[in-house]
Protein backbone atom coordinates (compact mmCIF):
# COMPACT_ATOMS: atom_id res chain seq x y z
CA UNK A 1 0.00 0.00 0.00
CA UNK A 2 2.78 1.96 0.64
CA UNK A 3 4.00 2.20 -3.09
CA UNK A 4 0.69 3.61 -3.58
CA UNK A 5 2.16 6.72 -2.28
CA UNK A 6 3.83 7.35 -5.11
CA UNK A 7 2.46 6.69 -8.86
CA UNK A 8 4.93 4.57 -11.52
CA UNK A 9 6.84 7.30 -12.79
CA UNK A 10 8.01 10.75 -11.52
CA UNK A 11 10.11 13.04 -13.03
CA UNK A 12 11.84 15.72 -11.68
CA UNK A 13 13.39 18.19 -13.64
CA UNK A 14 15.49 21.34 -12.88
CA UNK A 15 18.60 23.05 -13.10
CA UNK A 16 21.73 22.49 -12.17
CA UNK A 17 22.44 23.10 -7.98
CA UNK A 18 18.69 23.59 -7.94
CA UNK A 19 17.52 20.70 -4.84
CA UNK A 20 16.24 18.41 -7.91
CA UNK A 21 18.06 15.43 -6.20
CA UNK A 22 17.62 16.19 -2.82
CA UNK A 23 13.58 16.79 -3.74
CA UNK A 24 13.53 13.42 -5.37
CA UNK A 25 15.00 11.60 -2.54
CA UNK A 26 12.56 12.84 0.05
CA UNK A 27 10.10 11.62 -2.09
CA UNK A 28 11.36 8.16 -2.33
CA UNK A 29 12.80 7.88 1.35
CA UNK A 30 8.73 8.83 2.62
CA UNK A 31 8.19 5.26 1.22
CA UNK A 32 9.34 2.47 3.60
CA UNK A 33 12.87 0.77 2.44
CA UNK A 34 14.70 -0.14 0.86
CA UNK A 35 15.12 2.04 -1.62
CA UNK A 36 17.06 1.64 -4.93
CA UNK A 37 19.50 4.52 -6.20
CA UNK A 38 20.45 4.07 -10.42
CA UNK A 39 23.69 6.06 -10.24
CA UNK A 40 24.35 7.02 -14.09
CA UNK A 41 27.34 8.72 -13.11
CA UNK A 42 31.07 7.71 -13.57
CA UNK A 43 33.96 8.71 -11.61
CA UNK A 44 35.81 9.72 -14.77
CA UNK A 45 38.17 12.67 -13.54
CA UNK A 46 38.36 13.96 -9.84
CA UNK A 47 35.36 16.46 -10.09
CA UNK A 48 32.83 14.25 -10.94
CA UNK A 49 34.54 11.60 -8.00
CA UNK A 50 33.66 14.78 -5.55
CA UNK A 51 30.13 15.29 -6.97
CA UNK A 52 29.32 11.33 -6.51
CA UNK A 53 30.98 11.32 -2.96
CA UNK A 54 28.91 14.33 -2.20
CA UNK A 55 25.94 12.82 -3.52
CA UNK A 56 26.52 9.84 -1.39
CA UNK A 57 27.23 11.64 1.79
CA UNK A 58 23.89 12.84 1.36
CA UNK A 59 22.20 9.70 1.57
CA UNK A 60 21.96 7.70 4.46
CA UNK A 61 21.15 3.88 5.32
CA UNK A 62 18.41 1.57 2.91
CA UNK A 63 19.72 2.46 -0.15
CA UNK A 64 20.49 -0.29 -2.73
CA UNK A 65 23.43 1.11 -5.15
CA UNK A 66 23.22 0.28 -8.82
CA UNK A 67 26.35 2.09 -10.75
CA UNK A 68 24.84 2.20 -14.47
CA UNK A 69 25.74 4.46 -16.55
CA UNK A 70 24.11 3.03 -19.86
CA UNK A 71 21.96 0.03 -19.43
CA UNK A 72 19.40 1.75 -16.81
CA UNK A 73 16.38 -0.26 -18.37
CA UNK A 74 17.85 -3.31 -17.82
CA UNK A 75 18.43 -2.34 -13.98
CA UNK A 76 14.68 -1.05 -13.87
CA UNK A 77 13.07 -4.13 -15.36
CA UNK A 78 15.54 -6.75 -13.86
CA UNK A 79 17.49 -6.24 -10.09
CA UNK A 80 15.68 -3.62 -9.00
CA UNK A 81 12.20 -4.38 -10.90
CA UNK A 82 10.14 -4.41 -7.88
CA UNK A 83 12.27 -1.71 -5.62
CA UNK A 84 11.12 2.40 -5.37
CA UNK A 85 13.98 3.64 -7.93
CA UNK A 86 15.41 6.55 -8.11
CA UNK A 87 17.76 7.19 -11.39
CA UNK A 88 19.97 10.20 -10.84
CA UNK A 89 19.64 11.63 -13.42
CA UNK A 90 18.66 11.14 -16.79
CA UNK A 91 20.95 13.81 -18.47
CA UNK A 92 24.17 12.05 -17.62
CA UNK A 93 22.76 9.23 -19.07
CA UNK A 94 22.40 10.60 -22.46
CA UNK A 95 25.56 11.81 -22.16
CA UNK A 96 27.19 8.34 -21.35
CA UNK A 97 25.15 7.03 -24.39
CA UNK A 98 26.45 10.03 -27.03
CA UNK A 99 30.14 9.08 -25.53
CA UNK A 100 29.57 5.61 -25.82
CA UNK A 101 27.94 6.18 -29.30
CA UNK A 102 24.82 4.19 -28.95
CA UNK A 103 21.86 4.81 -30.83
CA UNK A 104 19.93 7.48 -28.51
CA UNK A 105 16.08 7.29 -30.01
CA UNK A 106 16.69 3.27 -29.25
CA UNK A 107 17.65 3.43 -25.91
CA UNK A 108 14.71 5.92 -24.99
CA UNK A 109 12.37 3.45 -26.59
CA UNK A 110 13.82 0.79 -24.52
CA UNK A 111 13.60 2.39 -21.08
CA UNK A 112 9.93 3.67 -22.08
CA UNK A 113 9.45 -0.07 -22.67
CA UNK A 114 11.11 -1.02 -19.42
CA UNK A 115 9.32 1.82 -17.43
CA UNK A 116 5.64 0.85 -18.81
CA UNK A 117 6.26 -3.00 -17.32
CA UNK A 118 6.83 -1.76 -13.56
CA UNK A 119 4.59 -0.87 -11.10
CA UNK A 120 6.75 -0.11 -7.73
CA UNK A 121 7.44 3.22 -8.45
CA UNK A 122 10.34 4.99 -9.94
CA UNK A 123 11.60 8.47 -9.83
CA UNK A 124 13.51 10.28 -12.84
CA UNK A 125 15.99 13.30 -12.53
CA UNK A 126 17.24 15.13 -15.48
CA UNK A 127 18.50 18.74 -16.31
CA UNK A 128 16.82 20.95 -17.94
CA UNK A 129 19.53 22.55 -20.28
CA UNK A 130 17.86 24.41 -22.81
CA UNK A 131 17.42 27.77 -21.51
CA UNK A 132 20.61 29.28 -21.60
CA UNK A 133 22.10 31.20 -24.96
CA UNK A 134 22.64 28.92 -27.74
CA UNK A 135 26.14 27.33 -27.58
CA UNK A 136 28.72 27.77 -29.78
CA UNK A 137 29.79 24.46 -30.25
CA UNK A 138 28.13 21.76 -32.23
CA UNK A 139 28.09 18.65 -29.71
CA UNK A 140 26.44 21.39 -27.23
CA UNK A 141 23.57 21.84 -29.46
CA UNK A 142 23.33 18.65 -30.41
CA UNK A 143 23.13 17.69 -26.45
CA UNK A 144 20.98 20.44 -25.65
CA UNK A 145 18.78 19.15 -28.81
CA UNK A 146 18.45 15.38 -27.27
CA UNK A 147 18.35 16.24 -24.01
CA UNK A 148 15.42 18.54 -24.45
CA UNK A 149 13.59 15.53 -26.84
CA UNK A 150 14.38 13.07 -23.78
CA UNK A 151 12.94 14.92 -21.64
CA UNK A 152 9.41 15.51 -23.30
CA UNK A 153 9.66 11.87 -23.76
CA UNK A 154 9.84 10.72 -20.32
CA UNK A 155 7.38 13.57 -19.18
CA UNK A 156 4.56 12.13 -21.58
CA UNK A 157 4.82 8.78 -20.09
CA UNK A 158 4.83 10.01 -16.82
CA UNK A 159 2.56 10.45 -13.94
CA UNK A 160 3.32 13.34 -11.97
CA UNK A 161 6.09 15.69 -13.99
CA UNK A 162 7.94 18.62 -11.14
CA UNK A 163 10.29 21.66 -12.03
CA UNK A 164 12.86 22.17 -8.97
CA UNK A 165 13.83 25.53 -8.52
CA UNK A 166 15.84 27.07 -5.71
CA UNK A 167 14.76 23.65 -3.83
CA UNK A 168 11.00 23.99 -4.68
CA UNK A 169 8.30 22.52 -6.74
CA UNK A 170 6.40 23.67 -9.31
CA UNK A 171 3.78 20.65 -10.50
CA UNK A 172 3.93 20.78 -14.24
CA UNK A 173 1.64 17.34 -14.41
CA UNK A 174 -0.04 15.10 -12.17
CA UNK B 1 -17.35 32.44 -33.16
CA UNK B 2 -14.39 29.50 -33.53
CA UNK B 3 -11.62 32.39 -33.54
CA UNK B 4 -13.29 33.45 -29.86
CA UNK B 5 -11.49 29.78 -28.40
CA UNK B 6 -8.41 31.87 -28.73
CA UNK B 7 -7.82 35.36 -27.15
CA UNK B 8 -6.38 37.97 -29.81
CA UNK B 9 -2.99 36.97 -28.35
CA UNK B 10 -0.79 34.46 -27.13
CA UNK B 11 2.66 34.09 -26.41
CA UNK B 12 4.46 30.83 -25.14
CA UNK B 13 8.13 30.97 -23.93
CA UNK B 14 9.93 27.92 -23.85
CA UNK B 15 13.99 26.46 -23.66
CA UNK B 16 15.37 24.78 -26.94
CA UNK B 17 13.52 21.77 -27.63
CA UNK B 18 11.18 22.05 -25.02
CA UNK B 19 7.94 21.24 -27.17
CA UNK B 20 6.93 25.23 -27.55
CA UNK B 21 6.26 25.04 -31.23
CA UNK B 22 4.21 21.79 -30.97
CA UNK B 23 2.20 23.42 -28.02
CA UNK B 24 1.79 26.30 -29.96
CA UNK B 25 0.49 24.54 -32.72
CA UNK B 26 -1.98 22.32 -31.09
CA UNK B 27 -3.51 25.30 -29.87
CA UNK B 28 -4.33 26.73 -33.42
CA UNK B 29 -5.21 23.69 -35.18
CA UNK B 30 -7.99 23.85 -32.61
CA UNK B 31 -9.25 26.45 -35.18
CA UNK B 32 -10.98 25.53 -37.97
CA UNK B 33 -8.23 25.60 -41.44
CA UNK B 34 -6.44 27.75 -42.64
CA UNK B 35 -3.95 28.38 -40.24
CA UNK B 36 -1.48 31.06 -40.84
CA UNK B 37 2.71 29.86 -40.24
CA UNK B 38 5.11 33.03 -40.32
CA UNK B 39 8.22 31.56 -40.39
CA UNK B 40 11.21 33.80 -38.56
CA UNK B 41 14.08 31.39 -40.08
CA UNK B 42 16.23 31.73 -42.86
CA UNK B 43 18.05 28.52 -44.18
CA UNK B 44 21.24 29.98 -44.96
CA UNK B 45 22.98 26.51 -43.65
CA UNK B 46 22.62 22.83 -43.33
CA UNK B 47 21.99 22.36 -39.68
CA UNK B 48 19.08 25.30 -40.00
CA UNK B 49 18.04 23.46 -43.26
CA UNK B 50 17.38 20.77 -41.56
CA UNK B 51 15.60 22.04 -38.25
CA UNK B 52 13.43 23.69 -40.89
CA UNK B 53 12.29 20.66 -42.43
CA UNK B 54 12.00 18.87 -39.12
CA UNK B 55 9.57 21.57 -38.45
CA UNK B 56 7.73 21.25 -41.44
CA UNK B 57 7.53 17.74 -41.82
CA UNK B 58 5.24 17.66 -38.19
CA UNK B 59 2.77 20.22 -39.49
CA UNK B 60 0.58 18.69 -41.80
CA UNK B 61 -1.89 20.36 -44.47
CA UNK B 62 -3.98 23.16 -43.81
CA UNK B 63 -1.28 25.62 -43.32
CA UNK B 64 -0.63 28.80 -45.39
CA UNK B 65 3.14 29.45 -45.03
CA UNK B 66 4.81 32.99 -44.82
CA UNK B 67 8.54 32.99 -45.33
CA UNK B 68 9.24 35.93 -43.19
CA UNK B 69 12.89 36.67 -41.44
CA UNK B 70 12.29 40.37 -40.79
CA UNK B 71 8.98 42.06 -41.69
CA UNK B 72 6.56 39.88 -39.40
CA UNK B 73 4.80 43.09 -38.51
CA UNK B 74 3.74 43.83 -42.48
CA UNK B 75 2.37 40.00 -42.60
CA UNK B 76 0.47 40.02 -39.18
CA UNK B 77 -1.32 43.50 -40.81
CA UNK B 78 -1.07 42.49 -44.22
CA UNK B 79 -2.03 39.23 -46.31
CA UNK B 80 -2.40 37.14 -42.99
CA UNK B 81 -4.61 39.98 -41.18
CA UNK B 82 -8.08 38.10 -41.16
CA UNK B 83 -5.47 34.64 -40.65
CA UNK B 84 -5.00 32.65 -37.19
CA UNK B 85 -1.40 32.77 -36.94
CA UNK B 86 1.48 31.29 -35.53
CA UNK B 87 4.51 32.93 -35.63
CA UNK B 88 7.79 30.74 -34.84
CA UNK B 89 9.78 32.45 -33.51
CA UNK B 90 10.19 36.08 -32.11
CA UNK B 91 14.21 35.28 -30.93
CA UNK B 92 14.99 34.19 -34.24
CA UNK B 93 13.29 37.35 -35.55
CA UNK B 94 15.31 39.55 -32.88
CA UNK B 95 18.45 37.34 -34.38
CA UNK B 96 17.66 38.23 -37.64
CA UNK B 97 17.08 42.35 -36.91
CA UNK B 98 20.12 42.22 -35.23
CA UNK B 99 22.13 40.63 -38.14
CA UNK B 100 20.32 43.07 -40.87
CA UNK B 101 21.44 46.46 -37.86
CA UNK B 102 17.68 47.16 -37.75
CA UNK B 103 16.29 49.17 -34.77
CA UNK B 104 15.16 46.45 -32.49
CA UNK B 105 12.98 49.31 -30.44
CA UNK B 106 11.88 51.28 -33.19
CA UNK B 107 10.55 47.34 -35.32
CA UNK B 108 9.56 46.05 -31.88
CA UNK B 109 7.02 49.33 -31.64
CA UNK B 110 6.32 48.08 -35.21
CA UNK B 111 5.57 44.61 -34.10
CA UNK B 112 3.04 45.75 -31.18
CA UNK B 113 1.28 48.40 -33.02
CA UNK B 114 0.48 45.38 -35.98
CA UNK B 115 -0.71 43.20 -33.09
CA UNK B 116 -2.87 45.43 -31.48
CA UNK B 117 -5.29 45.97 -34.63
CA UNK B 118 -5.49 41.76 -34.80
CA UNK B 119 -8.78 40.12 -34.10
CA UNK B 120 -7.78 36.78 -35.41
CA UNK B 121 -5.93 35.01 -33.44
CA UNK B 122 -1.92 34.67 -33.11
CA UNK B 123 0.38 32.99 -31.07
CA UNK B 124 3.94 33.84 -30.96
CA UNK B 125 6.35 31.38 -30.44
CA UNK B 126 9.74 32.70 -28.19
CA UNK B 127 12.74 31.55 -26.56
CA UNK B 128 13.78 31.81 -22.94
CA UNK B 129 17.43 32.35 -23.06
CA UNK B 130 18.25 34.24 -19.75
CA UNK B 131 18.75 31.37 -17.43
CA UNK B 132 22.04 30.25 -17.88
CA UNK B 133 25.63 31.54 -17.31
CA UNK B 134 26.59 34.91 -18.38
CA UNK B 135 28.00 34.37 -22.09
CA UNK B 136 31.63 35.11 -22.34
CA UNK B 137 31.14 37.28 -25.69
CA UNK B 138 29.79 40.73 -25.99
CA UNK B 139 27.38 39.61 -28.41
CA UNK B 140 25.78 36.68 -27.35
CA UNK B 141 25.05 39.13 -23.82
CA UNK B 142 23.75 42.18 -26.10
CA UNK B 143 21.16 39.39 -27.51
CA UNK B 144 20.37 38.10 -24.18
CA UNK B 145 19.43 41.55 -22.98
CA UNK B 146 17.68 42.08 -26.26
CA UNK B 147 15.79 38.94 -25.94
CA UNK B 148 14.58 39.62 -22.41
CA UNK B 149 13.33 43.03 -23.14
CA UNK B 150 11.42 41.48 -26.58
CA UNK B 151 9.59 38.81 -24.04
CA UNK B 152 8.80 41.23 -21.43
CA UNK B 153 7.13 43.78 -24.02
CA UNK B 154 5.18 41.11 -25.67
CA UNK B 155 4.10 39.49 -22.22
CA UNK B 156 2.57 43.08 -21.01
CA UNK B 157 0.55 42.76 -24.17
CA UNK B 158 -0.52 39.51 -24.58
CA UNK B 159 -4.19 37.96 -23.12
CA UNK B 160 -2.27 35.11 -22.48
CA UNK B 161 1.53 33.54 -22.16
CA UNK B 162 2.63 30.01 -21.52
CA UNK B 163 6.00 28.59 -20.35
CA UNK B 164 6.16 25.56 -21.43
CA UNK B 165 8.96 22.88 -20.21
CA UNK B 166 9.39 19.58 -21.15
CA UNK B 167 6.08 19.51 -23.49
CA UNK B 168 4.31 20.59 -20.58
CA UNK B 169 2.39 24.22 -20.10
CA UNK B 170 2.43 26.42 -16.86
CA UNK B 171 0.52 29.42 -17.53
CA UNK B 172 2.27 32.62 -16.21
CA UNK B 173 -0.96 35.25 -17.52
CA UNK B 174 -3.90 34.46 -18.50
CA UNK C 1 1.07 48.67 9.91
CA UNK C 2 2.16 48.99 6.24
CA UNK C 3 5.07 47.03 6.60
CA UNK C 4 2.72 43.77 7.25
CA UNK C 5 2.06 44.18 3.95
CA UNK C 6 5.26 41.99 2.63
CA UNK C 7 6.16 39.37 4.98
CA UNK C 8 9.86 39.63 6.32
CA UNK C 9 11.74 38.24 3.78
CA UNK C 10 10.88 37.61 -0.09
CA UNK C 11 13.04 35.81 -2.39
CA UNK C 12 12.59 37.16 -6.23
CA UNK C 13 13.96 34.52 -9.12
CA UNK C 14 14.54 35.26 -12.18
CA UNK C 15 16.97 35.42 -15.21
CA UNK C 16 18.48 38.07 -16.99
CA UNK C 17 16.21 40.70 -18.24
CA UNK C 18 13.28 38.85 -16.70
CA UNK C 19 11.79 41.90 -15.25
CA UNK C 20 12.84 40.42 -11.63
CA UNK C 21 14.07 44.01 -10.18
CA UNK C 22 11.22 45.83 -11.91
CA UNK C 23 8.94 42.92 -10.12
CA UNK C 24 10.31 43.62 -6.78
CA UNK C 25 10.72 47.36 -6.69
CA UNK C 26 6.79 47.16 -7.73
CA UNK C 27 6.63 45.22 -4.37
CA UNK C 28 8.76 47.19 -2.68
CA UNK C 29 7.34 50.89 -3.50
CA UNK C 30 3.61 49.66 -2.75
CA UNK C 31 5.15 50.48 0.79
CA UNK C 32 4.98 53.92 2.33
CA UNK C 33 8.75 55.74 1.77
CA UNK C 34 11.92 55.43 2.21
CA UNK C 35 12.58 52.69 0.58
CA UNK C 36 16.57 51.15 0.74
CA UNK C 37 18.49 49.61 -1.99
CA UNK C 38 21.20 47.78 -1.34
CA UNK C 39 22.97 47.70 -4.61
CA UNK C 40 25.76 44.56 -4.72
CA UNK C 41 26.61 45.89 -8.06
CA UNK C 42 30.19 47.94 -8.72
CA UNK C 43 31.09 50.33 -12.24
CA UNK C 44 34.72 48.27 -13.03
CA UNK C 45 33.92 48.52 -15.90
CA UNK C 46 31.65 50.77 -19.00
CA UNK C 47 29.44 48.01 -19.42
CA UNK C 48 28.20 47.74 -15.65
CA UNK C 49 27.96 51.44 -15.07
CA UNK C 50 25.74 51.45 -17.82
CA UNK C 51 24.13 48.88 -16.26
CA UNK C 52 23.65 50.41 -12.99
CA UNK C 53 22.88 53.79 -14.38
CA UNK C 54 20.27 51.97 -16.30
CA UNK C 55 18.18 50.61 -13.36
CA UNK C 56 18.99 54.24 -11.34
CA UNK C 57 17.02 55.74 -13.85
CA UNK C 58 14.30 53.66 -13.62
CA UNK C 59 13.66 53.86 -9.95
CA UNK C 60 12.54 57.19 -8.92
CA UNK C 61 12.75 59.27 -5.40
CA UNK C 62 12.42 57.55 -2.03
CA UNK C 63 15.03 55.42 -2.47
CA UNK C 64 17.71 55.44 0.23
CA UNK C 65 21.32 53.99 -1.83
CA UNK C 66 23.51 51.90 -0.16
CA UNK C 67 26.46 50.35 -2.41
CA UNK C 68 26.90 47.34 -0.77
CA UNK C 69 29.53 45.24 -2.71
CA UNK C 70 30.60 42.74 -0.07
CA UNK C 71 28.90 43.24 3.50
CA UNK C 72 25.33 43.57 2.61
CA UNK C 73 24.46 41.40 6.22
CA UNK C 74 26.12 44.42 8.47
CA UNK C 75 24.01 46.93 6.36
CA UNK C 76 20.45 44.70 6.61
CA UNK C 77 21.21 44.64 10.65
CA UNK C 78 22.90 48.13 10.81
CA UNK C 79 21.99 51.55 8.90
CA UNK C 80 19.32 49.64 7.14
CA UNK C 81 17.66 47.22 10.36
CA UNK C 82 14.18 49.51 10.28
CA UNK C 83 13.75 49.83 6.51
CA UNK C 84 11.95 48.11 4.02
CA UNK C 85 15.21 46.77 1.47
CA UNK C 86 15.46 45.70 -1.92
CA UNK C 87 18.77 43.67 -2.26
CA UNK C 88 19.88 43.57 -5.79
CA UNK C 89 21.29 41.38 -6.47
CA UNK C 90 22.22 38.26 -4.80
CA UNK C 91 24.11 37.26 -8.17
CA UNK C 92 26.61 39.68 -7.96
CA UNK C 93 27.17 39.33 -4.59
CA UNK C 94 28.32 35.91 -4.64
CA UNK C 95 30.55 36.81 -7.87
CA UNK C 96 31.97 39.31 -5.70
CA UNK C 97 32.69 37.63 -2.77
CA UNK C 98 34.68 35.10 -4.97
CA UNK C 99 36.54 37.62 -6.64
CA UNK C 100 37.35 38.60 -3.02
CA UNK C 101 37.98 35.18 -1.76
CA UNK C 102 36.04 35.21 0.84
CA UNK C 103 34.57 32.54 2.59
CA UNK C 104 31.27 31.56 0.82
CA UNK C 105 29.71 28.94 3.91
CA UNK C 106 30.66 31.57 6.29
CA UNK C 107 29.01 35.10 4.50
CA UNK C 108 25.96 32.97 3.94
CA UNK C 109 25.52 31.92 6.84
CA UNK C 110 26.01 35.36 8.27
CA UNK C 111 23.71 37.01 5.79
CA UNK C 112 20.72 34.20 6.54
CA UNK C 113 21.98 35.22 10.47
CA UNK C 114 21.77 39.10 9.80
CA UNK C 115 17.85 38.17 8.08
CA UNK C 116 16.56 36.50 11.12
CA UNK C 117 16.57 39.44 12.90
CA UNK C 118 15.14 41.90 11.21
CA UNK C 119 11.30 43.01 11.39
CA UNK C 120 11.20 45.34 8.39
CA UNK C 121 10.59 43.63 4.66
CA UNK C 122 13.54 42.37 2.93
CA UNK C 123 12.97 41.45 -1.08
CA UNK C 124 16.41 39.50 -2.40
CA UNK C 125 16.93 39.30 -6.38
CA UNK C 126 18.79 37.08 -7.18
CA UNK C 127 19.56 35.31 -10.54
CA UNK C 128 18.76 31.47 -11.66
CA UNK C 129 22.17 30.79 -13.96
CA UNK C 130 21.65 26.66 -13.59
CA UNK C 131 19.54 26.27 -17.06
CA UNK C 132 21.93 26.17 -19.57
CA UNK C 133 24.33 23.80 -20.85
CA UNK C 134 27.44 22.81 -18.64
CA UNK C 135 30.00 25.85 -19.02
CA UNK C 136 33.27 25.01 -20.23
CA UNK C 137 35.58 26.50 -17.83
CA UNK C 138 35.88 25.71 -14.41
CA UNK C 139 35.38 28.28 -12.79
CA UNK C 140 31.62 29.12 -14.35
CA UNK C 141 30.88 25.56 -13.05
CA UNK C 142 31.90 26.71 -9.59
CA UNK C 143 30.18 29.75 -9.70
CA UNK C 144 27.15 28.01 -10.86
CA UNK C 145 27.27 25.20 -8.10
CA UNK C 146 27.65 27.98 -5.45
CA UNK C 147 24.83 30.75 -6.41
CA UNK C 148 22.06 27.11 -6.99
CA UNK C 149 23.61 26.35 -3.16
CA UNK C 150 22.72 30.72 -2.12
CA UNK C 151 19.44 30.47 -3.92
CA UNK C 152 18.20 27.47 -2.41
CA UNK C 153 19.53 28.54 1.48
CA UNK C 154 17.58 31.91 1.01
CA UNK C 155 15.04 30.34 -0.81
CA UNK C 156 14.56 27.94 2.44
CA UNK C 157 14.53 30.40 5.21
CA UNK C 158 12.11 32.94 3.06
CA UNK C 159 8.45 33.37 3.77
CA UNK C 160 7.87 34.07 -0.05
CA UNK C 161 9.70 32.94 -3.37
CA UNK C 162 8.58 34.04 -6.86
CA UNK C 163 9.51 33.07 -10.06
CA UNK C 164 9.87 36.03 -12.27
CA UNK C 165 9.62 35.09 -16.29
CA UNK C 166 9.18 38.23 -19.14
CA UNK C 167 7.60 40.02 -16.45
CA UNK C 168 5.28 37.70 -15.12
CA UNK C 169 4.82 36.16 -11.80
CA UNK C 170 5.39 32.39 -10.75
CA UNK C 171 4.88 32.06 -6.95
CA UNK C 172 7.19 29.10 -5.98
CA UNK C 173 6.50 29.39 -2.42
CA UNK C 174 4.30 31.53 0.60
Amino acid sequence: MSDQMLPPLTLILGGARSGKSSYAEGLLTALPVPWAYIATAEAFDDEMRRRIEHHQARRGAGWIQYETPLDIAATLSGDAADQPCLVDCLTLWLSNLMHADRNIAHETDNLVGALSKRSAPCIMVSNEVGLGIVPDNDLARLFRDEAGRLNQRIAAVADCVVFVAAGLPMTLKG
